[in-house]
């Protein structure tokens, strides 16, 4: 799934800085593939890219128009139409990470036959997957994993990244959610492929490179997340990551979206993942821990880190705060 | 996913009994499902079935014409498509297990809307899914687990089911995958469902029961398996297992489908299938180990079940030679 850059991001009606990450997500780390943003009327929140209108975005070069918030229904909100039927007459490809599919609009759909524009729900993999082999590849691979969702991955990995193209290393993010794949312009929403593919389209997504080229592959879900565990194993077959990072978020006090079940220890969702990714890749280590501490002070978070470094014997960061370096420096 | 019930089994032009086992399977399970068998002139083969018209099937009560054959390609082949299409004319609705879709044929799309049957394409769930919680359902419930795929999951589990039915134990199999809901008559194809809901959908199709009745839930792929571990990871969590019976093929060489790929040895199966399994079930154990011994002779069978059986403490039987009654008596 490629998506022609630059955008023109579209945050609707959006009032909660919350409802549009994805258009946050893009200015925040690609904010070079954004030519401008374009809010209804209503819309109250930026994401720090200059405002333009559809037909000044279209002009300046705009490619895609993306729908950069999203709903609690994940529906298409009759209100945004009439922009997503503007920015298809400009000749852009839309681009939406919602649940609802965007031919599913008729007048959506005749218009973008009408212009010969894509459709493109990040949500729906069009491409074929074919089943994996687990059969090594070249080039070097890093994962993101984690002890619950939503404690970081998809920021560790890009601040990862980052860093390590800032050191001239040879590197490219993999996307493997949806915020991830509008940052990069590709990749593939895995939660949303068919389980039998899983480990396949991962292969897929990082195939073959030079010896020295490092994939950062961006993790998703937990191995002891009693939904999304499926994904998370077909990620690390799939990957076979020669490296792992373990991300955590400070005083999350239950698994996502599940009141009363608690975190797994750091130590055995380390063995856990280890011995999983070491189905495919026996080399498979730990380089370092990255920690959310966005609830704690200073030195609270300090303090945390380093403890943590002490009792696991492995570098331990906030990315936010301290950066990846660190990290960085654990590879080989 | 139901099938209505009794079905005619259509073999199409099989000339090989390989391909014919999802009616093979029906006829060994449930021969009182299947009212008759249906093959071209060119078929060769039969299911055991007594050979009945079409018209003859819908007139001695079949409700659901069941494409019994499978080939390579997973597709309809033109050459079945007027049998199909009859059966509809007699008020049958169709069940495939084939990759393309049913209604991906205009004729038979239409003749369906024509006669108002239904084409239930088991590769294809309909029905929306949730996510998994891994809350504690009452009732109890088995899985089978394997080293590899294709390795007798599903023998073995219908194997149990029937025991526990002559001991007068509350018990139901439950379908994970097509020949399995063709013998039942429901259940979900889980390798089918998108990622995000493989533990959610085993939830749903293993509901709450009474206190002491049992599910015998149909085991996919391995946790080793480089393409397919998701799938079982997330049966292990939605199942949230009781007992767990470890399934393996003797002389097997390699991982199915990927030659060189050495298989895991029953200690790492057993302790990695646990500790998944543990997540939604502290008091999941291994109750006993099924061995398919076809390769073997009857002295070496008996001898290769009786060594497995000292080294892991476990009842260990080849459900076909030995029957599972072993197994039973270990539940608790």
């Amino acid at each position: 799934m490629e998506i022609r850059t630059p955008y023109c991001l579209f945050l609707g009606d959006a009032t909660d800085i919350l409802s549009i990450k994805i258009a946050k997500g893009i200015a925040d780390w690609r904010p070079d593939l954004a030519i401008g943003e374009f809010g209804l009327p209503e819309c109250s929140v930026t994401s720090g890219i200059k405002a333009l209108s559809i037909a000044e975005s279209a002009k300046a070069g705009a490619k895609t128009f993306v729908v950069g918030l999203a709903n609690s229904g994940g529906f298409i909100d009759p209100n945004w139409i009439p922009s997503i039927l503007l920015a298809i007459e400009q000749g852009m490809d839309i681009a939406s990470g919602l649940h609802q599919r965007l031919d599913s609009i008729a007048e959506i759909k005749l218009k973008a036959e009408e212009y010969n524009v894509d459709l493109i729900d990040v949500r729906h993999p069009a491409q074929p997957f074919v089943t994996g082999t687990g059969t090594k590849r070249a080039g070097k691979r890093l994962l993101t994993v984690g002890t619950d969702c939503s404690v970081g991955k998809m920021y560790t990995s890009l601040a990862i990244e980052k860093a390590m193209r800032c050191q001239n290393i040879d590197t490219s993010f993999v996307a493997t959610g949806q915020s991830g794949i509008f940052i990069t312009g590709k990749g593939v929403a895995i939660d949303c492929v068919i389980s039998d593919f899983i480990a396949g389209a991962v292969e897929q997504i990082s195939p073959e490179n030079n010896p020295d080229h490092w994939d950062i592959v961006e993790g998703q879900g937990s191995l002891f997340h009693p939904a999304f565990a499926g994904v998370s194993i077909g990620l690390l077959h799939g990957a076979q990551p020669d490296a792992l990072v373990l991300c955590h978020a400070e005083q999350r006090e239950h698994m996502r979206g599940i009141p009363g079940r608690a975190l797994p220890n750091f130590q055995e969702t380390m063995e856990a993942n280890l011995q999983a990714a070491r189905v495919t890749n026996p080399k498979a280590k730990f380089i370092g821990i990255a920690i959310n501490t966005s609830m704690l002070n200073e030195a609270t978070a300090n303090r945390v880190c380093a403890k943590y470094e002490q009792d696991y014997n492995l570098a331990c960061v906030d990315p936010v705060r301290h950066g990846v370096e660190r990290l960085i420096g654990k590879l080989s």
